[in-house]
């Protein structure tokens, strides 16, 4: 049988476990062109939360009673495929399910002796690409540059600060935990990383900044673009990736005053740029990202956190607890999980 | 004697008569390596209001009781100067004066054959440069793309659109009269031109960008940018140059709700990307500009449209009627006018 886990509902807000629903069905023998898989490892990432809402988006919203769309390293089990054989591994956006038979042109190849399986959907897949991309395309940093990065210890932030340091930036983390603050610093050599949970954010923010902040690494919105605004200097780059902290909300959140003219006049002025991204547009420089992050991460400048979630049944709450920063490092679902992999 | 207008007081809000101060000096002889003018054409242009604050922006403002700040078109009368000769035009950064002795350093020369000399502050001048440098590093026109642009009858705006036609864009502009409107069509050849003050402004332009707007070249703020907002495709670019709706104002405009978020949401969801640039940072790029420029001209490809107002003594008031939109074309101050020129 394959389990699959659809959208049940759309949210309202923050999701629910009632949004969700598991089903059953038999296996579907592949056609020509297409291979069975057991899935191994499943992504699990914040976008996911915008495929729920049925909102014009840069990606057509999961329909109602349709499986959620997810990232996932698999194991092809049968295969009518030319491409790809019994045994190997891919990676591709396979969806919420533990045994899919899909197109042979959604998946790439994986190869299981060039690093663990699990980066693929990690630091060697979607979000180590982001990274990459915005860093390389958008970020441009300098040697002696300050760049601040949000969401510092997860997936896209912790390669990004990483991607900081061997450029020659300081790089200062935004993560809402300590422990997390205490990671980025003491095993992936960001300079400083603030909790943004603290009352005294902002004064620690501007002190760990004494030059400023060149770069701003959006991942989040809300209260951490609020603290570093005033300290972004001439010239400053905002990659906008993400904006986790608004993907929940049912209106827009924002106080009484309309910050817009504010905003560009600092654009103005500062001759800032901000410029929004999605990877999957990007993905002519997939083998690049990959080659170099590999690199990196030989070379020991590059580590990576993942955290594990056993079993697929677990992906709805584990998602849940993800737009909640309840991950710490990038968040993985074992899904029919084999400890000799 | 030298005239030269001072900044008497910072402006509260719109510049008013007072702030300005008129003083006659004695002519300085040259020293050694520096040059005496006669300006022939002073220009006028909206970022000058910054400079009347003190307020910390891109450069620094005006000191009271300093000249004000202008780009001009001069003749050198008396040269201590290897590189210039007594006769020769020159263009620099010479400020509100009529007889000033400055540094050779500011001046570059301007080759009266080339084309009429009052262009040296216009199209062939710093606005120009600025449309080429905005259109050219920025904005990327790509054939079939919508562009928008904002005080499109104005020294920058015109020559943005008229670039965007070339580039086979549809361009739309937005200006503040009727008559501007007309002359962007009639002359400069825009698709459509759309007065902002029309109570069906946002219905006139959404009619007028049936595919959305891929471009939107900010020179204003305020309710252009509101109404453009809604219509912006993905990709969009939006070079900031300007700001003139808020130089005049004393604190923020803005409604109640905040958009800061709302925008930050659009940048990611369309990958947006909003730059802010001034031109004084990209003379590098000046001579490809008027080159090409130039070139343009030559073809019948751009136009340009230049509002004459004569006598130093009247640069006040001119400038205060920029502010409000009241020239018509780019602003030029005719001082020691000599007709045959």
């Amino acid at each position: 049988m394959n389990t699959k886990i659809l959208l049940n509902e759309r949210p309202d807000g923050e999701p629910t476990l009632e949004n969700f629903k598991t089903v059953k069905e038999k296996i579907r023998s592949p056609k020509e062109g297409e291979v069975l898989l057991k899935t191994i490892y499943m992504s699990l990432d914040p976008y996911m939360r915008g495929r729920m809402n049925d909102t014009k988006s840069y990606a057509k919203p999961v329909a109602i009673g349709e499986e959620m769309e997810a990232g996932a390293l698999s194991q092809v089990i049968e295969s009518k495929s030319k491409n790809f054989k019994v045994g190997d591994f891919v990676e591709g956006r396979t969806g919420w399910q533990d045994n899919p038979t899909v197109d042979e042109k959604k998946l790439r190849i994986i190869d299981p002796n060039m690093a663990p399986l699990s980066t693929s959907i990690g630091v060697l897949g979607m979000p180590g690409t982001t990274a990459y991309v915005g860093m390389h395309n958008f970020a441009k940093p300098q040697r002696g540059e300050t760049l601040v990065v949000s969401a510092a210890s997860g997936a896209v932030g912790s390669t990004v600060g990483q991607i900081g340091k061997i450029y020659g930036c300081k790089v200062i983390g935004v993560a809402g935990t300590n422990e997390k603050c205490e990671f980025t610093k003491s095993e992936l050599g960001f300079d400083e990383c603030i909790n943004y949970k603290d009352d005294d954010f902002k004064d620690q923010l501007k002190s760990a900044c004494p030059d400023g902040v060149d770069i701003y690494w959006e991942n989040v919105g809300g209260i951490t673009f609020d603290t570093v605004m005033p300290l972004l200097n001439d010239y400053a780059r905002i990659p906008v990736c993400g904006l986790i902290s608004l993907y929940n909300a049912t209106s827009m959140p924002g106080g009484e005053k309309d910050r817009l003219p504010l905003l560009f006049r600092q654009v103005l002025t500062k001759r800032m740029m901000i410029k929004g991204f999605i990877v999957f547009n990007h993905y002519d420089q997939r083998e690049e990202s990959i080659i170099a992050l590999s690199n990196w991460i030989k070379e020991g400048k590059i580590k990576y956190k993942e955290d594990f979630v056993d079993g697929l049944e677990n992906a709805p709450n584990a998602f849940i607890g993800l737009l909640n920063g309840k991950n710490f490092g990038k968040l993985v679902v074992r899904v029919n999980h084999d400890p000799t992999i």
